[in-house]
């Protein structure tokens, strides 16, 4: 009998890694031998339970094996002492304890793989490999010994060295001071944290097998919070607070404003967005039923203003040209050094980096979970807040910029406009022969010319109407005739409807009648036009610079562009010319971005890179967008693919002939 | 007239580097471009004054060409402008604007080098070139421009990139907080500290050219710190503070053993060591007249405990077998990080490394200060506190020790015995015939025996012995025959001096008598006898480990080590053989050592790499030390070079005889 031939095949699925390895050797030894991605917490002991694996018989068509579980050593003590205390699975091994006796084909589930993928809900959304920032591993390390003195933390250091090859760059302080009591309680078997793969940032006494993370986005009117546990990347926690911000003024500039007429106003602002961020944090480890203090991790993102108040930076030189950020770079911080004092002083933080002076550490996210920058497509991404953030390109060329579309989208400044919220009108139709209107609320699936509208609507009642419930009623007033292409309510329909109400010389619509009358003015017609025209001018100015007539696909993002109807939006001339099947809603790509920051540590030299590259355009010094802007006034632009809408939304026959040819598919890219 | 001839030839000493430039090239950019150090914190922009040179005049001889002043430009309007504002010194020009217009020989004087030397006093002890690890940068930063919009900090960024040809590695987040405002007060020049040329730790608008930094030695007994200005090495304040923690007992152990007894005592020995640092600071910088704000740069030796309880470590681990360090590795810490807010919460604190659980960061400081790593000759290094450190040997092999001496040499476990202070008596001579004694106080020149003494020590009287009073009684009782060799109080010299006093069956010799008597028990002399035989037996136990019987050098370190007279050392057996005048005494080597740390970052990593390299040997382990310990306890120990001391102590004929011959001189060492 030949050496060899003691050997046996060993072969992973779903990889396909191959090898022969002597009778006896554990599967684990054969997973790092081969480099399968094969997790394990405890370094083989039998503890952690992470490289569970199964047998996958009958395999021989595929590998020219035959694979049995009898190819493997029976069950050991420790894999049955693990099945007893947290269930193992019918067929399932431990890898570390298994050791073969035959040819066999194993099989690692995605669960125990250490870079499992994550496969996002939304089908065009890009897959996550989870790969976090800070792991855990176990290690025994050697008592002390007087013959050959050395210190705890040195003992700790060569510990890590021989059973995982890691060589320790560091540990915190604050660590360091408990370690002694640790490493004596945990009777020399810890579990340390670490960050970055060397340093290390926690301890625990034994094996300590969860590690949580939260990623926040801080917008100006919501903090929203995810909790995860890292190893898994499943989210165990959500919540989204009102920003107790919202006090000092509803949008930006008015805090920036506060805190530049008030001496003290920087650090209120301050002291409010982080209890802000600290009580989003409670409340997702709360629903979680986590620890907060065993969240190890953060990731934040927030637009430049939020992100400077956070930070204890200077958000006033963002109130004005030249609109300069303190900085720009993405940032490792630790929780204790921006008063995040639900967690853990050391907590390690990461926060994105922000493109320019207006366009922040949330657009940078909203590219990271996009990922424009992997693309053939030219991809046209929106996240519509107080200002409009755009970005445009594609894996050769990106391109962002802000547009002051002001506040109109998000309720302000229109007569009975408000915040998304219950009661807020969302959808409308209005009756092209009849003009009467039906409308949709938030927080109720009727419409309100169905029966048991009124029923189902009597907890809020009919409270006002929110961004995209204006931006239909502005699109059905034009498509029922009430509204001229630039943008007039004609008096003249009063003929037809009592709807039509006159102030002066302007005219309203009056949308419901109830215990508030929502009328919309023609003021509130203007606001939306400056706002619309803004967006589109925007968008249109940066394929002016990429050179593109046309683009391939667009992302609106944010709560806002969750809601709008991209018909409507189009119908407006909100948006430039696209496939209506193009359009998507990404939901809060912010907050996705730093979730996936959160999870894959690749992801964040990913972003860091991709930022440095996008080239920042200055609406405010492009003349070219005060001219797309003053022609994106009427509705709708010229440009705006009404032929294709024309299945969507029904449009009278008059008033196709005033729509121009959608525009030419055609670009030129610069390289 | 070739091009080459439109060239001057430019000589730098004391370097000797030359080269030849084009007229009307900055002696600066020569100096850059030959390697010459020549300092400059302005970057060449005639603020700084760090590159004022001198002209060589009548160099002819050694460089072979001719140089005059007017080899140079005329002085130029910056030049003029810093002169009047500082002072430039006769002759004296700013390199960076000084230009070449013929051959010319430049003198660097040591105060323009950026690497100069310090020469100490001892001449035996190394020099050192100062290379500390913050060094100071001005910088002019680009003011934000919309149409390339990024932050303050990536323009900061660089700036030193492009002025001093510095990456940035970070910033620290306190510092990056007022980056906004400092660079606008600054008007957009700013100097930086920079931390290992890499790390922002602090800023100033505008030009600034002082950083300071503070050594601290932290003592069972006493807080030593050194302020020095960072870029000259000079001393400018220094402190000596009695550590407060000697309430919670004189020596080590007693305070360990009050951490371990009382709860929260380890917490009370922290804050009070930390008060002492933090006293000894603000002394030091009050007296250098600086502000503590200012010193950007702290390195801290002390023995283990001194170490760990400073640093918020367990000490109780040190108390007891196997003596377990909760770190024995540099470290470097902020200020915050361990309670010394007397400087700013980010001051950058140095650490020296641990040798073992007996031996500290102090003995670690003292290889440093005394360099045996450096020789090819045998050290000895003794640092006498409580216990003894001890390290021996050369390039090629160096040990050490602690060996428990007790505190006997610092005045406790003495009838009479005190602390080193005024009063305290420190020489002792005795009459051989008339055993009449005569003795010097610490606080006085004169002997008991001459006019004056008596008025000149009335401020604090005869207030009891220190160690070095107690060596030199035991010694002269010895060499006067009040003593036998193996340390008995001889009754029968009552018959000769009624100093001479009985207690029971044992005796003692009356030193002093006024309105305290001070008398050498039999009791003392076996505290010294049993302390001695220690300091011997470990010393032997490592010439016994190198394979030496002699060694080439010995260095008494520490408060003790400077005040006892090495021949006495050797009449009692105390110190191994060797050539009296190759025993030398180093002050406070650890606080020599720790300034050291401060001054140079290269000798951080050297005695980092040093520490690593020495073998430590626990005395408790070696059956050997017991043999030597208690072979040592006989005065004088049969080895000791009578002979050579001959020279030095006067003694009878009579005792010549029971002396040894000097140890054979010959080393046999591992390589």
């Amino acid at each position: 009998m030949s050496i060899d031939s003691a050997k046996k095949t060993v072969v992973f699925t779903p990889s396909g890694k191959r090898g022969r390895f002597a009778i006896g050797v554990s599967l684990l030894t054969c997973a790092h031998a081969l480099g399968v991605d094969l997790d394990s917490i405890c370094g083989g002991r039998g503890i952690c339970g992470r490289c569970r694996v199964g047998i996958g018989e009958g395999e021989l068509a595929k590998y020219g094996i035959i694979s049995t579980a009898d190819h493997l050593e029976p069950v050991t003590p420790p894999e049955k002492l693990y099945a007893a205390r947290e269930g193992l699975g019918r067929g399932m091994r431990l890898a570390c304890h298994a050791r073969i006796c035959g040819d066999i084909v194993v099989d690692v589930p995605p669960e125990s793989q250490i870079h499992r993928q994550i496969v996002r809900k939304r089908a065009e959304a890009r897959s996550i490999d989870i790969d976090p920032v800070i792991r855990l591993y176990f290690v025994e390390v050697a008592k002390p010994d007087m013959a050959s003195p050395s210190g705890d933390f040195e003992r700790l250091a060569e510990a890590l060295e021989t059973q995982w090859d890691i060589f320790l760059g560091g540990i915190d302080y604050g660590v360091l001071c408990t370690l002694q009591d640790v490493l004596r309680e945990g009777e020399w078997r810890v579990t340390v944290a670490l960050w970055k793969g060397s340093q290390i940032v926690r301890l625990w006494p034994g094996f300590h097998d969860v590690a949580y993370g939260i990623a926040i986005d801080v917008g100006s009117t919501t903090i929203a919070a995810h909790l995860c546990d890292l190893a898994s990347g499943d989210v165990l926690g959500s919540c989204g607070l009102m920003n107790p911000q919202i006090r000092f003024g509803e949008d930006l500039m008015s805090r920036v404003s506060y805190a530049m007429l008030n001496g003290g106003g920087g650090a209120e602002l301050r002291a409010s967005v982080r209890q802000g961020v600290n009580g989003a944090i409670t409340s997702a480890a709360a629903e979680a039923g986590v620890a907060a203090e065993d969240i190890l991790s953060l990731s934040i993102v927030g637009n430049p203003v939020m992100h400077h108040i956070l930070l204890g930076l200077d958000s006033v030189p963002l109130g004005t040209a030249p609109f300069a950020l303190g900085t720009a770079s993405a940032l490792d911080l630790r929780a204790g050094e921006i008063g995040i004092d639900s967690v853990k002083t050391n907590a390690c933080i990461y926060v994105l980096p922000c493109i320019a002076g207006h366009v922040g550490a949330d657009t940078a996210a909203m590219v990271l979970s996009e990922g424009p920058h992997l693309e053939e497509n030219i991809c046209l991404l929106i996240d519509v807040g107080t200002n409009a953030e755009i970005v445009l390109g594609n894996k050769d060329r990106l391109l962002a910029a802000s547009s002051p579309t002001g506040p109109a989208f998000e309720g302000a400044q229109i007569s009975h406009g408000q915040r998304a919220a219950p009661g807020a009108i969302e959808r409308v139709r209005i009756d092209r022969q009849t003009l009467e209107p039906r409308f949709k609320i938030i927080g109720s699936d009727l419409w309100s010319d169905e029966a048991g509208f009124a029923r189902g609507s009597a907890k809020t009642g009919v409270t006002g109407i929110c961004g995209s419930g204006i931006i239909e009623a502005v699109a059905e007033m034009y498509l029922a005739g009430i509204l001229s292409a630039d943008g007039v309510v004609d008096g003249a329909q009063g003929q037809k409807t009592r709807r039509i109400v006159s102030r002066g010389r302007t005219h309203g619509f009056i949308l419901h009648e109830g215990r508030i009358t929502i009328t919309i003015t023609q003021s509130d017609v203007r606001a939306i036009q400056l706002a619309k025209a803004a967006l589109y001018a925007g968008a249109r100015l940066l394929m002016d610079k990429l050179g593109v007539e046309q683009v391939d696909k667009i992302v609106l993002a944010g709560a806002f562009g969750s809601t709008i109807d991209a018909r409507y939006a189009m119908v407006l001339g909100m948006i430039p010319d696209c496939d209506p099947e193009a359009v998507s809603s990404a939901g809060n790509a912010a907050g996705t971005g730093a979730w996936i920051a959160l999870l894959n540590q690749g992801a964040r030299a990913e972003i860091e890179e991709v930022v440095k590259s996008i080239e920042k355009i200055e609406t405010a010094l492009e003349p070219r967008f005060q001219e797309h802007f003053i022609a994106a006034m009427a509705i709708p632009h010229q440009s705006a693919p009404f032929a294709r809408l024309r299945k969507f939304v029904d449009l009278p026959a008059k008033k196709t002939a005033a729509v121009g040819k959608p525009g030419r598919r055609g670009r030129t890219r610069r390289v």
